[in-house]
């Protein structure tokens, strides 16, 4: 993504313009797209080297690499509380993040279909270099495909993010061991419900607003309170029930949660019900899933609280012996429930 | 992607099988998607591990980094002498290497379409398998949506790669020289006429093949023979015309091409004029442009036809002392004329 001089007719229409089939091949237009969109939004000294790849200081001597991509195709591009631009940041950071990294650079490549106004282009890349600013993680590299009307869907993004692991840091959803507690930073289901709450055109006294948001700062913070935490993970699409099957089965572990412990937001709880769903399924872009030797968890719990993000950070259950790896609940009249695996294809394209 | 033993009810059908919106809702299903087909396929340690992000060996001391990314949208999704999955490897591990670095690792996510056949699915991750391997650069990450049907076509792969570039190695787009020669690495036009001739149902006597390849090797090569290049890129979107155009744009210098020097094949000559198409704007998956000091050019074009993908490597111009930074071609009748940046939309969805 070279910001060149190559002296354009005349600039972008940022109002009425549209994504054209030329956009993508590879010429003049192309670079024009680039340069007026993309390297004017994201402008930063790597970026600027105008290479294929860009050259970038490696971590610190002894750190490992984390490595992490995803692909963003949610739907619709813009719901309260963000948009697929900074979606795109957040999670791919997040992953990075949770493996006990700091995030260092983001790729992105875009894949946009003809006839996509240029004035939404424009605000989705806003929204992302604002992301990256904010979470001070770079755009380095990037790149961008058109495709013909109907073979897309607006626009999809995916992003890859590098991060440096400190030596001795061993984050892993195979380190969970029996009588470990479970905390999550807030309240779960927000995303998926935001997402849904718009798609069904339901109309709350409030408005429910994702929670997307980068946990690295969180992130930062616990692990320099509390070294011993075993496991960090978002729990995304799926929601909290299926992060915690994929751990207990990584890990070979059991787990037990408290129902009444865990915390959702009233609005959500009640689109929940409306639309027939479980907030335990629903997907998360800002909250953290930790479990931590018992006698840090209070320790945790504090660290979390502390910041923005984890101000409603709570105990939730915690690890048992389980050579099946179930995950179950305690109701709130005593008795007890398998958490299962989602299954089928309860909230497709969530992110 | 954790190749996570979950127990489910039955394997894929692989043979008539179908993506399904399951497949992407971070459930059961996408899990046996995963395991059945992309763990499998790549399977490496740092896959294996399983977590949001991949965990992985630094460069060595002194060495920085090198990142890039491509959306890969060609169509048709199988093509003579290659497919999306090969292709989306090579053309990202080529992208690290024209910078002078080691591809160390890559990241791919996928937008599958609703109703894809799993069997193309798992030929087209066969291959991405098969030339990750072949190149010795593991897949250590990844991810997978699914779009509606008629929200995506078939399916887009994003590949990020990660490579080390060794201490005082510096090779950029920015760093041609006037009195400097340009040399490719093969014949022209080749990767984009496969593609165009089997969207057109072009017949030849002899089928034209894409020229898909990884190039770190031949570059290795080259760059331990002649430590003095300037400058590689891989003309790919755009072809030869748009990759000189860019770096001469951004090294401040003219160039001045040989027509009668620049290989393309009869086939791809013959489909070229058949469809009025200029091979120096058709996309190449497979070849080099070398910009090397005169006194290095002899050295340079031997290092590169001592290699199976240099055989027929040339010498096709040199730079130039140009304000203007054009780039012009000397034609066979004595004449010269302008070699443009690439304008419209020749070749829509190459790569």
């Amino acid at each position: 993504m070279a910001e060149i001089k190559k002296g354009y007719v005349r600039p972008l229409d940022l109002k009425t313009g549209r994504i054209d089939m030329g956009h993508g091949a590879g010429g003049k237009a192309m670079a024009q797209l680039i340069d007026e969109i993309f390297a004017r939004a994201f402008a930063n000294d790597y970026l600027a080297q105008g290479d294929d790849g860009a050259v970038l200081p490696a971590p610190e001597p002894g750190e490992r690499l984390v490595m992490a991509t995803d692909a963003h195709v949610v739907s619709p591009l813009f719901f309260p509380g963000g948009d697929i631009g900074c979606l795109s940041v957040h999670g791919t950071i997040n992953d990075v993040a949770v493996m006990g990294a700091r995030p260092l650079y983001l790729a992105a490549s875009f894949i946009l279909e003809e006839g996509f106004p240029l004035a939404e282009l424009k605000r989705i890349v806003d929204s992302m270099a604002a992301a990256s600013r904010e979470a001070r993680v770079p755009v380095v590299t990037g790149d961008t495909k058109v495709v013909e009307q109907g073979k897309g869907d607006g626009v999809f993004i995916s992003t890859t993010a590098v991060g440096a692991l400190p030596a001795g840091r061993s984050l892993s959803g195979a380190n969970a061991q029996p009588g470990d507690v479970i905390l999550v930073s807030g309240t779960l289901g927000d995303h998926g419900m935001a997402i849904m709450a718009q798609r069904e055109s339901l109309a709350f006294d409030s408005e429910i607003a994702s929670d997307t948001a980068a946990l690295h700062g969180l992130i930062a913070d616990l692990l320099a309170a509390v070294p011993s935490v075993r496991v960090l993970r978002d729990p995304t699409r799926g929601g909290l029930a299926t992060t915690l099957n994929e751990i207990a089965t990584q890990s070979g572990v059991g787990m037990t949660l408290d129902e009444k412990a865990i915390p959702v937001r009233e609005q959500v709880d009640a689109a929940c019900e409306l639309l027939g769903l479980d907030p335990l399924y629903v997907a998360n872009e800002g909250k953290l899933v930790v479990i931590v030797p018992a006698e840090a968890a209070d320790a945790a719990l504090a660290a979390l609280r502390d910041h923005p993000l984890g101000r409603e950070a709570a105990r939730i259950g915690e690890v048992t012996i389980d050579p099946n790896c179930f995950v179950q609940i305690r109701t709130g009249f005593g008795g007890k429930r398998m958490v299962d695996w989602l299954s089928g294809e309860q909230l497709p394209r969530i992110c």
